[in-house]
């Protein structure tokens, strides 16, 4: 067998029973996805998944950069090809390479998919290779492999994607209107058309105007469009925007001022800073918009995006090459808090990949402000060790419940219930050792569990 | 029972053993609280404690910045109102939220106070609010919880208060004349007269100028001022200082220059590098004085005070809305420490919100400097998790010897036994570990068992 | 005795076993020692080690600068004396304080030494000072202490010097003379000449145009001289170079540009920034040599060199007085990476001061970029509960084979068995807890046992 069933439990007896006695509580509850990347049109077309290498290897970035960074290259691994000439042999490599995983999220991610999917007893391996591969490939042609299906199978209760404004979401309302019972929703993720540095924003502008039929070469038309779309995705059950800015910066400008920098920005004519100063603004016209239409607010501040020069001009965007840097919120967002910082009906979900910021900064700011919430550990942290960091330093000052549970923030939909499965065990774990320690009952515990799992995500999301 | 005699200690049976043994050779020791938020007053007096609310919610920014971060309005918990109109009803919104503090310390020091000084064994909520107000109330009419009683029961040896230069100190002087046999000290925290950015500045250097009859309009006789005030508290037992500063900026300037600056400052002419560039001359002054008069001197930077700008607005300074941030100490230190960094008679103890420096900061430089030293973990990070992260990051390097034991540091003064009781247990942990994996002999541990719950803070705060 | 077998092994009984079974396994492998500080000339002269102070006392700043932070003067200690006048003396001082070691590594290290090499049973105290004496000082004039005869018992593999490219490498020259099999390589640190603040950098820099027959006045020149330099550290063994640079700042000047600066820098005309900028150009002139002529490069980046003033101007460098600062390097390294991160035959090893940067930015960069490597915990951070962190917050993101296994970094001789043996067995103690909850299997673990002792260290330094 790949997996345990004590697996990511405590050593200590004592400690290890109690935690799987909460997972026990845990381990059957509906999924709740309140924040990824997979892609609707999968179970708007309900086609079969290609096969083991493309599903595989080919979209998720955490496979290919550590195979990149130990020598692999990516053309060897049909990265960024549309049709891949020989996915065995990109199989191959990925199986021969295997072992580089050991200690890593994705190791235990992949095993459980493995085992659990394709019902795979021995490690991959460079000897077992071709087996995987026929076994999984014979697996996706099956009834019981087609998105919907695993999709239900998988128990989700509600899944969300990620889309631009410029998204027709032609993909969600074939879904809608298709008659399969399901709940997958689009998240509002407006980068594209608020971030100056995005390639082609003017263009996206532009096109922003022609899709909600508003002036957007003007800062008044520019935020009735931004309204409209944003209306476009709650009709379709949408309940929260995503923003992915390189900082958490916010600002406070006046309308004049504003406008001034919309005119500069679109017109391509603002520096760095400008450009900055920019997109601060646009998280408080978004923080603003939520707080009249209801939309929660996420923020994913701190990655330095496509950091590797060549191989974004090689391969474009988002290739395994983001890096994060040391981010700061509380500065950043004083002002936008200043304007909305005690709304009570505001709903502001943050994010960080810089750790050091969890107990100096994001577990006071949560415990204080109202619309504040901590989102989980992300990216490089939703792992083993990374999510008991989060649990061990954010609870002492924030509590529980200004958290909102797990995201398994995945372009990877097989992997959904694996990551899911890691959350609740570790959630256990850590609950288990308050328990152990006498800092929590267990009864409270129990309760804690169900939240962790389920609720606090349910209704952080307004889901 | 609301509490479990095993409670804070580890998992293992083994190490659990080692660190209850430990704990029963200091459970008991004299408490010494060097540093902390009581008001002399109440102990002058000996009046009794006002009601539950008024004790437990109305002054603990721990209990209702949780509670305001999750919708509870301020005005609903009258806080900042002198007269509560209906305590009852504050209670009972508190107990109804108690849930809201699992995970956190707060609740571990509560259910301390609720057993061991009112008796309860049912953890509070909704449904025995009353319940708990009816007992509280009655136990605070008896003699037994008159403020000196308290004080005796606990088994303080020595308790610190924090005073302004500008407070008369009658309240000190009527205990010392009262002939009540007891040992209640004052510290010296001058922000009020050495920051530019403090409400009233101006004002209360004047107000230092009469009360001391000396000139201080002029830096001379400014700082002859602030040395009689320290004097002042000095004759009455005080031991330490205290700075709250933003930052650990220090500072080297001439007599020529700071005359200048003080002049600038004084007559509210600088700009936000001139004050901050006072502040650090202050910090360097104060430590010139403390290597005359032998006050130790403590340095408590980096939190950004009444970061919410509404609240501070609506209820002024200090109402749980302080954020910290990243904190340097290698650079800012340096002029202090170029001057008086090798003087084995200063004493200067550094405290942090930026748990980030604790390995790569604060434990070098108190590992080399003979001048500092390390406050325990502070504020947001007094708590189990918190602690033994301090202990874990900075024992290594600076050793046990360069830490100076536990602050309470609360306002809360019934909560001083619990919180004691947490750090005892805590690190006997953290010493139960190092014997449990032979880093230490059991004999070692016991006698730092001892000294991190008794002689380093008596040593280090010359008391 | 003073050491336990199963010291720095997990509590939990289950879990140590485990651990102590994966550290039978690799107890007895020999030694890679790839980045050290240890004289060539002991091992070419071959003579006695001096008395017990100046072997354990006078060379080791972890044991001088925790005494000095106590109060003890270093003039008391004879530091920085040539001929010390009363060794036993400073031996008795040391001995009188040692119990300040509690809790650090640096007392884990001496009592391995004090019972591994001298048979020693009681615990250094002022009690046992003069016996400790006695037995080392008749000791270490027996045979069996001679530099070559420990080399030989300490299973050393191989062993690497820090030499400067001013050295004339005699030492390293007259062991491979010697016929005594071994070996011992010298590492090109250039600090000394490519550092514009390195005291006599100009000097330093005309020595080494006379040194190689290469006109160091010009920029071409100089290049040529480095590339000279290196050749001939090659020509005896060596496979890394060691930059001890205050940033890990690197940059991408045009040839034009680095020749002026060069200029400027030589003749002492450049502010500080203009050096740092030449430090950086000289990070990415490295790589390219490196890229030239194979040798491993190693970055040393954090330290604030010198920090105390009086120290420095009374003893000179490298006095214990170093303190990490924040460092990073998702921006620092940008220029040298777009030039050189994409190519897999470079090497270069990473490491930090800032243990907020392993999993926010280290593990990351190293998780992805080819020429990227994470070098162990490093300085203060050497330690049972550091590298415990390391391999904690490392691991997950750039997996184990982008690490490179233990450096013991030290100028202690004596003190190199007693590192090695904590660093196996505070890595097995991480992989039992990996097996224990069923991350790793156990023979994959053992595996990684033997990778982390001695592989990865011998292919990552091509030894």
């Amino acid at each position: 067998m790949l997996l345990d069933d004590n697996r990511l439990f405590p050593a200590d007896p004592g400690t290890r029973t109690i935690a799987k006695t909460l997972y026990e509580q845990v381990r059957g509850l509906p999924i709740i996805s309140p924040h990824g990347h997979t892609q609707a049109a999968w179970f708007a077309k309900n086609e079969p998944f290609p096969d083991p290498a493309k599903l595989f290897v080919q979209p998720d970035h955490y496979v290919y950069r550590m195979l990149y960074s130990q020598g692999v290259s990516l053309d060897d691994l049909e990265i960024g090809v549309a049709e891949m000439k020989d996915p065995r042999k990109v199989w191959r490599i990925f199986a021969s390479h295997y072992y580089l995983f050991r200690g890593t999220p994705t190791r235990v991610w992949l095993d459980f998919c493995f085992q659990e999917l394709f019902g795979m007893e021995e490690r991959l391996s460079e000897k077992n290779a071709d087996h995987y591969y026929d076994v999984i490939a014979e697996k996706l042609k099956t009834p019981e492999f087609l998105p919907r299906a695993l999709y239900d199978s998988f128990h989700l209760e509600v899944m969300t994607t990620t889309d631009s404004p410029l998204d027709s979401l032609d993909d969600h309302k074939a879904i809608r209107d298709s008659g399969w019972k399901s709940r997958i929703l689009p998240t509002f993720r407006p980068d594209s058309v608020v971030d100056p540095e995005f390639v082609g924003f003017a263009e996206n502008v532009a096109k922003l105007g022609a899709q909600t039929g508003e002036d957007t070469t003007a800062w008044g038309g520019y935020l009735k469009a931004l309204r409209a779309s944003r209306a476009r995705f709650r009709a379709l059950g949408c309940t929260a925007t995503d923003h992915g800015h390189p900082t958490a910066q916010t600002a406070n400008l006046s309308a004049t001022e504003a406008a001034e920098l919309f005119g500069r920005v679109v017109a391509g004519r603002a520096d760095a800073a400008q450009n900055e100063l920019f997109r601060a603004q646009m998280l408080t016209e978004m923080a603003r918009m939520s707080l009249e239409d209801g939309l929660v607010m996420q923020i994913h501040p701190g990655s330095v995006r496509n950091h590797n020069r060549k191989i974004f001009e090689r391969y474009g965007r988002d290739m395994g090459a983001d890096i994060p840097r040391a981010t700061n919120y509380v500065d950043a967002l004083r002002p936008m808090l200043d304007l909305f910082g005690n709304e009570k009906d505001l709903s502001i979900i943050l994010f960080t990949l810089d750790e050091s910021t969890y107990s100096r900064e994001l577990a006071p700011l949560a415990g204080h402000y109202p619309c504040l919430k901590l989102g989980p550990s992300w990216w490089f942290h939703d792992s083993p060790e990374g999510m008991m960091r989060f649990h061990e330093r954010v609870t002492e000052t924030a509590g529980f419940y200004n958290t909102v549970g797990f995201n398994d923030d995945t372009r990877a939909f097989l992997s959904i219930p694996a990551r899911h499965d890691m959350a609740r065990r570790v959630d256990c774990a850590y609950l288990a050792k308050l328990v152990s320690d006498h800092r929590l009952e267990e009864a409270e515990a129990v309760e804690l569990a169900h939240e962790l799992t389920y609720g606090l995500a349910k209704r952080a999301y307004r889901l």
